[in-house]
């Protein structure tokens, strides 16, 4: 049977795809970064030449920002399936926090097993060239290409993807597929595989509050003039009631409880929150009561400061009454949320909080609703059952507490369904100094898609 | 008459007194910055050379930080004047706001007279060499120094000055003086001399909260993890009330409302807070309602966030859930507050704030008691009288919304008032970018300190 040889061929040349990942890894395409600009454009460069290879159509296509890569094996294919990846990585700040240098990736035996190391090496382009690895054992064995992929891999997903909704609207057509396959989520905590039926929305905003046009003596100023960091730490502070609720105007409208179906899928996965925070260095799930913790990551909205700075931040100290104050807020959606309504609503929660001295300037870092699957479609049953195969267990039904917006353009741009599908760990520490990827989740993960095309076919 | 002589001479040797100060400006010595260690030490030997030229028993005087300068005219005075001064500047960042280089040391024609352009020139270097250039004088008119002076230049006034209390229990006899001359302050705002018979006091507080022993990413853990920002930015909003009071448990102990001499002499002065605070781009002040804004200034205790850090705060957007977020946080204190207590009140304050799983450090930065001087003492009336004569207006008893702790240290430790005298205006721009001193204030503060000397003998 040929699906067995694509596996037997998979399995043979691992080592050379380990080190073709390698190479490709120890390209610092920093999306969010302009000094890394033309690293990221290597790396699509990198991927352009590798489809090449293995006899895709593929060009490094321009935008106002970062490329995009896109390859068909078929150009005007009746049914395609569509695979999507992305090759940018985010930054890797604190370095000094790096047991090893994020750009010189490595194999290193650990007590589980043997693992990848690398910025990028599990969020995405270790997951991306599973399916990649898939197609070059498929070819092996085949002789050719399945005949019906188109690979759209971007360059800016760690950055908010500001070229992807125009691209996919010029290029609908060459785009549109039956179903999108995307590969940037992860296997369920305990390593069973697992297909995500349900992402969070994000909404991005950066607030910079400014009062005096210099940074000021707290000596000669403190008590009469406005202090930017106090009205930032203010209208921040106030973005939470005491329950943990967050209070911007509308903005639970269109969260949507959960199903009783999804309770008792989610109840069935024997979710551990001790453990789950327990490898954070933490123990007690912050969030409202009543609701499980399964339900605050996957199921309700947040509010997140993810950067704040203002003033002097250096070593010793210096009395200043600053002139400006900026934070990076994020804000996860769930259901029906509107990210245009929860922007203004924030935008209008920080103006409430502006003293009269004080301006305040906004600038936006993504906007994405939530994504729910319609897991009715016979294709779940099909992916589901080629990974159940590869993995030995039933795969599950899961959520997730991330945001692939991409799954939401798919849908509401080119009209497809997407399937989830990741193997990545919980304790990859993506976004987190000292990302890895597992060499298991690597080669079960290839494996994976070869199963999986094969029952889509 | 010998001090006519010494003014004549103060005026034809200006041009060479202010090349002198350029040299001394050009020696970038931050205290607060490690890697300026050696400048702040350069700077030192620089004032030993100077002084030893001029006749001075003078010596760098090491201590566990940065070092002292210390020089006698003669040991042994029975009634010796002590001169303070520091030769340490405040951090230069953000250097791209400078119009020109800080330790590029330049003199520069404005509409309002030509100006001293360096970090420094201000605070306190300028103010410094102006009673060394009255010694000079001095000792070219009388062949002598005046027989009674100690100096005692400091090198860590800008970074919370740690060694100065345990240098002068450790030389008090040495140091013991009648009476301290402090030149650190300013001209009133219009630029009448005057005499700070107040000054508030200081407590400078790090606080950082830790949580996760990671950072981690906002989609996996928003909702169940504590983010150290927000709980950062609740506890510094809760600082303060709706009113704009402090509500630190027992902050205001202590506080004493204005004298009704006070209160009078300084309604003489005419402040003008929509000038002063349209001088540096605001209109409205801030602060406690039936409160005038001198008193909110001079009288009044405040908390303010001196710096804040967390987070992704680089170009373009990373949804991190930070490991820690960071703050700089200080006291102004007034009347009889307590240092220790604030500090204490404040770190209780914050430690409310903590959830289970957050932690928190402190590092302390300077603590001192305000400063209310007895204006009753005969030597502040004659130094009235020599200022008057200089500047041509009668010099005004004033308050200071900084805080100079050396005043109360020098009450506390070696029992002697001080007299705080300077020439500073209040577009100085100190510790702000394109700080300036005008050489008027040079040369006119250099005469001044001449008259005083005269008058005191």
């Amino acid at each position: 049977m040929k699906l067995e040889q694509v596996l037997k061929a998979l399995d043979e040349d691992l080592p050379n795809a380990l080190d073709r990942l390698l190479g490709f890894l120890r390209i610092p395409s920093i999306s969010t970064d302009p000094a890394h600009k033309g690293d990221v454009r290597k790396a699509a460069e990198w991927l352009r030449d590798e489809l090449a290879s293995l006899g895709f159509d593929v060009a490094v296509r321009d935008t106002p920002g970062h490329p995009m890569v896109v390859a068909h094996s078929q150009k005007g294919s009746a049914r395609p399936l569509l695979f999507y990846g992305h090759y940018d990585v985010q930054p890797v700040d604190p370095l000094s926090l790096w047991e090893f240098d994020p750009f010189d990736a490595q194999i290193a035996d650990t007590p589980n097993g043997p693992v990848i190391r690398a910025r990028g090496s599990s969020d995405d382009k270790g997951q991306l060239m599973t399916f990649v690895e898939a197609f070059r054992a498929w070819k092996a064995v085949h002789g050719e290409l399945p005949s019906d992929l188109v690979l759209l891999l971007e360059g800016e997903e760690e950055s908010g993807s500001p070229s992807l909704q125009p691209f996919m609207r010029e290029n609908a057509d060459e785009l549109r597929a039956s179903l999108a396959m995307i590969c940037d989520t992860e296997l369920y905590s305990d390593g069973r595989p697992a297909i995500v039926t349900q992402l969070r929305g994000l909404v991005g905003e950066e607030v910079i509050i400014r009062a005096a046009d210099r940074d000021l003596h707290s000596g000669m100023y403190g008590g009469v003039a406005a202090n930017p960091i106090m009205v930032l730490a203010e209208a921040l502070a106030a973005l939470k009631d005491e329950n943990g609720r967050v209070v911007l105007e509308g903005f639970y409208d269109g969260v949507e409880d959960l199903s009783n179906q999804k309770r008792a899928d989610w109840e069935s996965l024997g979710f551990d929150v001790a453990d789950y925070l327990g490898r954070i260095g933490l123990q007690n799930p912050i969030g409202e009561k009543g609701r499980t913790p399964l339900e605050m990551m996957w199921n309700q909205p947040t509010a997140e400061i993810n950067g704040i700075t203002g003033g002097y931040t250096g070593d010793g100290f210096k009395t200043v009454l600053p002139a400006e104050a900026r934070a990076k807020v994020s804000f996860r959606l769930t259901g029906k949320q509107d990210p245009a309504k929860v922007r203004a609503a924030f935008r209008a929660h920080i103006a409430r909080f502006l003293p009269a001295d004080c301006s305040v300037e906004f600038h936006e870092h993504g906007g994405s609703p939530a994504s729910v699957m319609d897991t009715a479609d016979p294709a779940y049953t099909s992916v589901r059952a080629a990974l159940s195969d590869e993995w030995g267990r039933e795969a599950a039904f899961i959520g997730s507490g991330g945001s692939i917006p991409i799954a939401g353009d798919f849908k509401h741009i080119l009209g497809m369904d997407s399937v989830l599908v990741g193997f990545a760990h919980d304790d990859d520490r993506i976004h987190s100094p000292n990302e890895k990827y597992d060499v298991e989740s690597f080669a079960k993960g290839s494996r994976s898609w070869a199963r999986i095309v094969a029952a889509l076919r």
